[in-house]
């Protein structure tokens, strides 16, 4: 059996990341990462689907021990991928999904090279902004920051694999499992296969 | 508008490559690079559709003026791809299919780094020995010896970027219309659109 895509998959907000993955969850198996956190439990979120909540001395000898894939503190908390149940599925075959931020995605890249790394654009800033905007649920300042800080992530996709455009999101989707298709067919990833093909069969020769 | 794509292929006889392409080419427009060769036309054959059929003093020139992207000598003659031509389409921003053998192959990589390498393979070497088998044109010494040197070519594709086995042509097709359109998003084939997209827009920022 060959091994499980590591697939990183990254977007500014308001790239409809989530509604993407949600498609392609249906159209394509796959485990979908659950993130470790030493942020308290909020109201419905249940540990080990939410997030796995440790404490901060738990989650600090997880990263001394090399057992996350990348992490990150913010408010004063920790966030991060434990290494373990993404490397047990990725063994047994599954392919593996991580949705972070660039800086995680770089930390991952680092680790496993052998990770696709994809980043979701939108077709525009300016469509980008329209979205938000659309949304009504900002102030115009608070959107323009988000704005800034999406064209800055943009141009950090130059250090990924693969971009897919959220323009239509039904071709987005499709993309997106195109990407996952080919990856599966390059060579590095086929060596166990065109060492089985290349047995000439049957000792005749 | 973007570069077209070099797409380089490759199979060792038997592995229905020209079936492949033909029904490829039928969902995706591409310019099917003409070779060059120093042998006679044969009858039937029109110049610069089945080959450019050149003088062996001509061909020397144009190799020695860097105008071919691979070559070789077969049966005392030269065969091989005219850059021109092919450059000119990529320019265009057309897709390009060079059908080639192994050793031509790695001479386009070389000297274009950016082309893509499909190996067509068969579902194994037994089922290539019973294809040609089947088409009872050849001896079985013969078809023995194409079995020998199809496994070599095979263990050959560890150096191509991709591998397409054809076990069901109609998947055999779809996967390979899955790497190019793959290969487009890959970012290092995207640079212009991310700068695009980066762009705040408006002047707003």
């Amino acid at each position: 059996m060959s091994r499980g895509l590591l697939i990183v998959v990254s977007a500014p907000s308001g790239c409809g990341k989530g509604t993407i993955l949600e498609q392609v969850r249906k159209r394509h198996e796959f485990y979908y990462s659950v993130s470790a956190t030493t942020r308290a439990p909020r109201e419905g979120e249940k540990d080990g689907v939410s997030y796995h909540f440790m404490t901060k001395e738990g989650f600090e000898k997880l990263v001394s021990d090399n057992g996350v894939l990348e992490y990150a503190s913010y408010c004063d908390n920790y966030y991060g991928t434990p290494r373990g149940p993404v490397e047990e599925m990725l063994a047994a075959g599954k392919d593996v999904v991580l949705e972070i931020e660039v800086k995680g995605a770089m930390q991952v890249k680092e680790k496993c090279p052998e990770a696709v790394l994809i980043f979701i654009l939108p077709p525009s800033v300016d469509t980008l902004r329209h979205r938000l905007n659309k949304r009504k649920t900002e102030t115009e300042e608070v959107i323009e920051k988000r704005v800034a800080e999406a064209a800055g992530e943009i141009a950090q996709s130059v250090n990924y694999d693969y971009v897919v455009v959220n323009d239509d999101l039904d071709e987005a989707v499709e993309n997106f499992l195109t990407v996952i298709k080919a990856e599966k067919m390059t060579v590095k990833r086929s060596h166990a296969l065109i060492d089985k093909i290349s047995e000439k069969g049957d000792n005749k020769l």
